[in-house]
């Protein structure tokens, strides 16, 4: 069989993984009846220590010259970052007729199109089974396992980093702050943590999973994204209590008349298979006609998880697997219609902290019936400071309402925030039910 | 794009599904830029309203005919069954020069080297997604998403039949008799359901993923079977008070000097997530290097699921898919050595029906010690009478044992059995632990 000669830009923790597999395991991939060879490699620094030997294969200082040299037949781009290197070496990839293997999420939320254009303009593969939940195969049970269905609901939790963090606050009690610390020590979170606790990672991997979910683009900023970062260990508690975990959820749903993408803090059941998903595991349910409820879980990150994924990719290359990169040749991708989600029907955690006065429970019960908003459940301050560790359980008060919508509630708890019982700012968190 | 001519053979429910499928949702196919076409059909009542029309698509009285025919690129095999016509539609076919898709995992368990040394000898095709679990991308995960894998081991729920019933018996608090006529209403069960609670058919899948997994050919009957079909409602109600459920469990692993398979009911920590996957939904956790540990669930039966499979494999063959059948070329799987499951460490599950008579507990307590086995947790009558509608919950003693082999424990429990003080069988179960 002809070798596929392989390029590798990046050897960052990821690059290194997938030439240690590619070096030291060649027996995993010729029982997979492929024939893969390094030929080059590029990246920031010839001399470090990498724990993996390619003093043989062929070194380039530039990633681009990589990407266009005739040596190769993939270019692997692991550089990553939306636009400048990595976006120009997988241009020149595609434009000097190399297929592209990337793990760069943020290329691909933000130039998926284009890119997809011309790489199915030169009948190449575009692959990035690795760009979203690392070695869990969602992209291919969407791509291909998925292909002959209407996708109608893609609920998700795609940030190792923020599960990590909220694991900790929720079983170990940290927090924020600590917790991050610990996601930074032990390298899931990066020294510059705000693409992940802000969202904006799960966003960019809801937009990929989108346009191959529902055969249109989406543009990344048109739908709301919220990150972590003013979660508290008080929320944490409030939502256990309640019988909640708090995760950050990244959900796409086709609705009749447009699609609503949102990322956010969410109240998950704490008995439901998500909420139990915990340290920096990735989860998605993919809901689709005909095939019903599919759960795919599992490490969203790590060098290991990740090299699997782009390999997977190289093999799956090799043996010629085709097919438009988003499953929708990109000619036929559509604009989404993006659905604000403000006016959707939802149900809303509230906590709150207030002067222990008379009446400040009546007194949210009736604004909030005021906006049509009824309480589900509620935990008074007496309640409350049971093995609490705040320093103001005394005057807290969390509920859950029933369905209303965000707009409703966004209004009521403006309101309750004026009223002279109110101390703080009121914590908002959408409940994410699975029915 | 050249079309892509399918002949489907057998249209029960899942031949029906994915006619509607291709007849009725041809914009599904058509987005993910195959061309897919249904030539020919053959079942064994012409006549019969299968609820999707099919009469402009010739008619086969044969399959064999069908399979043979050169109006068809692909054969679907639906008829089913390890011998007979099944074996013989899809061995013609293959020999005629069409790719395969079939769901039919006896066939395969059985004849799956024969059938994919003649496909990979003639570069065909044969692809059999829908054979175990259904909708769920559990071969397309193995074969692709983990091909650059060591797959250390798996452990699954491949019956929705057993789970159906377990699931019933255990929220609903039924009798096994009343489950399974319940599952057989609802169209999960057979009429005879034996291959169901018999774990024969959880086997025969359990033989396919170890195929791909392990580089091995596994023989069917090399290794234990053990069915659903003495478990009484006192083993769930006994299950649950020790913190399990119980699940019929498939488990392929690879140890140093063996493969151990096994199929068996165990009890499962009622918090993990295998636990909680209730009704028909199958289940596969695959643990492998570098890859970790990625978790597939879903609906591992029935007619809208397994037909999305069919059809997404036809879609992957029009796409060019290849690579070998197992995912190691036919003539490179060796016969995997098996390893006895009785000597391997594991925890038990122990009920006995006991006289209420001084002393018993320590009896038992002394003979479990004299094997070298010692008790996590017990639970004596008293304890177990409350909420126990069993009318002998005054007589019954549950455990969990440590770490010990299955061999000890038979000869533990047979012992026991033989006390003055024991009466009827001891219930033995194994405790699947997820480290």
């Amino acid at each position: 069989m002809k070798s596929l000669r392989i390029g590798i830009a990046g050897l960052g923790v990821v690059g290194s993984g997938v030439l240690d597999i590619l070096v030291n395991h060649l027996e995993r991939i010729e029982r997979a009846g492929a024939n893969l060879c390094v030929t080059g490699i590029s990246a920031r620094d010839q001399a470090k220590d990498r724990g993996v030997t390619h003093g043989p294969i062929d070194w380039y200082a530039d990633p681009i010259e990589l990407a266009v040299c005739d040596k190769i037949d993939v270019f692997v781009e692991l550089i990553g970052g939306p636009e400048g290197v990595a976006r120009h070496a997988v241009t020149a990839a595609l434009e000097s007729g190399k297929h592209v293997v990337t793990a760069n999420k943020a290329l691909l939320a933000k130039h998926g199109l284009e890119l997809a254009t011309l790489a199915e303009g030169a009948e190449l593969s575009l692959c990035y089974e690795a760009a979203v939940a690392a070695g869990v195969p969602v992209i291919r049970s969407l791509r291909s396992g998925a292909s002959a269905c209407r996708i109608n609901k893609l609920t998700a939790m795609l940030n190792g980093t923020c599960n990590y963090i909220l694991s900790q606050m929720t079983h170990a009690g940290v927090s924020y702050e600590d917790a991050l610390r610990e996601a930074q020590q032990l390298g899931f979170a990066e020294a510059d943590p705000s693409l992940d606790v802000g969202g904006d990672d799960a966003a960019q991997k809801l937009v990929i999973l989108a346009m191959i979910a529902f055969d249109s683009t989406v543009e990344y900023g048109s739908f709301p994204v919220l990150g972590i970062e003013n979660l508290t260990s008080n929320d944490i508690a409030a939502a256990g209590k309640l019988g909640y975990r708090i995760k950050l959820v990244a959900v796409a749903e086709r609705n009749d008349d447009g699609y609503e993408l949102r990322v956010h803090p969410a109240l998950v059941d704490k008995h439901h298979s998500l909420a139990k998903a915990d340290g920096a595991d990735n989860y998605l349910i993919i809901n689709a006609d005909p095939l019903g409820q599919v759960s795919l879980a599992g490490p969203g990150a790590g060098q290991g998880a990740t090299a699997a994924a782009i390999v997977a990719d190289l093999i799956a290359l090799s043996r010629g697997t085709g097919g438009p990169v988003f499953n929708t040749a990109a000619e036929n991708l559509v604009t989404a219609k993006m659905l604000p989600s403000k006016t959707r029907p939802a149900r809303f955690f509230l906590r709150l902290t207030l002067k222990d006065v008379p009446g400040a429970i009546a007194g949210i019960s009736e604004t909030l019936a005021e906006h049509g908003i009824s309480i589900d459940s509620l935990i008074q301050p007496s309640v409350m400071a049971t093995g609490d560790n705040s320093t103001n359980h005394d005057a807290m008060v969390v509920l859950a309402t029933h369905v209303t919508t965000e707009a409703e509630m966004i209004q009521a708890a403006n309101e309750i925030r004026q009223k002279p019982f109110a101390l703080g700012e009121p914590s908002l968190i959408r409940i994410e039910d699975f029915s």
